[in-house]
């Protein structure tokens, strides 16, 4: 596989062959506590008293990226191209079959986060990674295969379109008004409480003024802070977030089964030049947040061919909704 | 239902409830010739000679967006939206009881582009939209809920994010090269022939370098062009399109009942100011194209939450597999 960057929307695409899966005949579950000898080596875990790991992390068995090389980003004619070169992890979040980050404790959801958080910072520090995707997939509709809840971090050598957008525009919105895109939106949200969900002493969650998926909640934190792993260095800051993300996924978990939970983080230090063209400011201007993005059936006709959303619940309802349940 | 903007990616997305559709207990085909009663009043049609239709137009029975009225496009405190406004129509392909557009004549489909013409020259001149969206939908995982061959035609007030993308990176190119950046694409794909498919002597089809879906098409006039509905006026290059859009659906067919083929068109003329800080430097750096995008069931992990696409088939591959069949 490789990536390469369509020259109409710059946007980057894996392509290529995936390796070919093994056929596994064992039925166990490969997440489960006991059969660790199903998936590759332990990476780094949190384990009990009793020296039982209880959130545990290795690479994925059959990784979209491979670790070993150098981008070998190069011209093809007018076409840019890099090898695949990319750190992809799983992460488990729970040593008993477990089908729910809603069904653990505040306390464990905690530990999950302090997870990331670890991966994060340490997959950070390979210099060829300008991002790291941390996102879960729960439910058929979002694509997941295997039910014992887990985790991908993926850290990549390219910005995803996505957040390069946001980038981009806070950028903007900042560079005019001298203040942050997301600090502006959380102080309407918080002043006209249509469309709030829930809030605690650090965390607000509401959904977003142009949701684009039904249902759809962000969390942000309240006090300005651009980077997902030094705001979590503080435990009651951890608490904080595993009640305000337990609380909204019961919520959602009313409405659907499945969703898809993805955290938008600061790019890695060194790219900030590559991307914004000067050094540093996206320490003023990025506001890292969670986007909670709720699967149901019916996908509505124009939604993906040229990416034009269409939501068919107001937001003001939605929030309601969730507010009341 | 209103427009709103996400003011972290720019992106307008439409939100709101849908009308209540009519509980349709008539199983006859809405679209068949005959059952004209079943659909809303005839908008345009082409004639055969004994004065029966054989491409109709009429408005879609439960529009996504409403024609009339003003925009009244307005702040929300720090955000921005506007009414739903826009044209929405379906275009019935063929009077019989016809499933895919590759088992009509050659001379068929020139009569089917010539209505997609008519009608983006006649949205056009609705000055409130600025960009008019042609697509069909084929096939169950690509949506279509109605088998009767039909495509939509809506004439929108805001662009596209995907296509504002197109239009931005290829004014950045045309900027500092000179060139049209898709006629550098067409030169570099003559010269490879590694992705082309078929090429005729007014259009190259080919696999793009980073095609985001498996088996993905793009066809382009092999002369530059910004205006589909310009370039159509010629009854040539109509029938050049009609064949070359039959030879590819044919082989896109073989491979996946489900595609997309979508338009990339010009915006309407009075908002290239607004959305390009000059005049007219589109008709130099735009290129119309379409693009056949193939659905199959399997869709990849990290496909949609992130916008970053897998594609696990080479476009190398994909090019030499239709160009053999």
């Amino acid at each position: 596989m490789e990536l390469r960057q369509d020259p109409t929307t710059r946007a980057w695409i894996l392509v290529g062959k995936e390796r070919e899966k093994e056929d596994v005949k064992d039925t166990r579950c490969h997440f489960c506590r006991g059969n660790e000898d199903l998936t590759p080596k332990t990476i780094r875990a949190l384990y009990n008293q009793k020296g039982e790991w209880i959130v545990r992390s290795f690479p994925d068995k059959s990784p979209i990226f491979q670790i070993e090389g150098n981008l070998d980003r190069q011209a093809d004619g007018m076409f840019d191209k890099m090898r695949n070169i990319g750190a992809h992890e799983v992460i488990v979040e729970a040593p008993g079959h477990t089908t729910s980050l809603t069904s653990l404790s505040e306390n464990v959801i905690a530990d999950v986060l302090k997870m990331y958080r670890e991966r994060v910072s340490d997959l950070k520090k390979d210099r060829r990674f300008k991002y790291i995707l941390v996102f879960k997939n729960h439910g058929s509709l979002a694509g997941s295969l295997i039910e014992h809840i887990h985790s991908h971090i993926i850290g990549i050598p390219v910005i995803p379109a996505r957040l390069e957008r946001e980038l981009r525009w806070a950028k903007s919105h900042y560079d005019m008004k001298g203040r942050c895109l997301f600090c502006d939106i959380i102080y309407q949200e918080s002043k006209q409480k249509m469309r709030t969900v829930f809030e605690n002493k650090d965390f607000i969650s509401f959904c977003p003024f142009a949701s684009r998926f039904s249902y759809e909640v962000w969390t942000l934190p309240l006090i300005h802070n651009h980077s997902f792993e030094n705001n979590l260095e503080k435990e009651d800051v951890i608490d904080s977030l595993a009640q305000i993300l337990k609380v909204i996924l019961l919520k959602i978990e009313r409405i659907t089964n499945s969703y898809h939970v993805v955290f938008h983080i600061s790019p890695n230090e060194y790219s900030f030049r590559t991307i914004r063209g000067d050094i540093g400011t996206i320490v003023d201007d990025f506001h890292w947040h969670i986007e909670i993005l709720p699967r149901t059936e019916r996908e509505s006709r124009l939604q993906r061919e040229e990416e034009f959303y269409i939501n068919t619940v107001l937001p003001e309802d939605a929030a309601k909704m969730l507010r009341e349940m």
